[in-house]
């Protein structure tokens, strides 16, 4: 079975990445580009029978720095 | 409006990073971890009415290395 699991960075946490991204698409010319914020994805593949619960427990543990970054997790066959 | 782009390393492109999540897990006690890929969410807020072909083309000039990487690109109202 896969997981993935996508980490943010909470709202109001400096992205200095999405900062640097927003500024080259101007400069490229892309206008009317208003924000951007950069997370990651993880996508897993686990053994049969891996519940919702571990997964979250990983993202505790170690995928997320849950003070600064939220995550969700979708659970697929 | 808002748009979601997804960019993932290509199937067959070494994913150190990928690997070295998987190696912490199982270090962590976590089994059955087959296999682990990170890529990146990247969220872009754009003035309304902009196209998902401006943001493919954002993608093929910044956002991905079309060479190792592949995208997709969600947009919401």
């Amino acid at each position: 079975m896969k997981a993935r699991v996508y980490v943010m960075l909470k709202n109001g946490v400096l992205d200095p990445q999405g900062e640097a991204v927003r500024h080259a698409l101007g400069a490229l010319g892309f206008d009317g580009v208003e924000g951007v914020r950069q997370g990651k994805v993880i996508e897993l593949d686990l053994a049969e029978g891996t519940t919702e619960e571990t997964v979250k427990e990983m993202c505790e543990k170690l995928l997320a720095n849950t003070v600064i970054e939220s995550y969700k997790v979708e659970l697929s066959a």
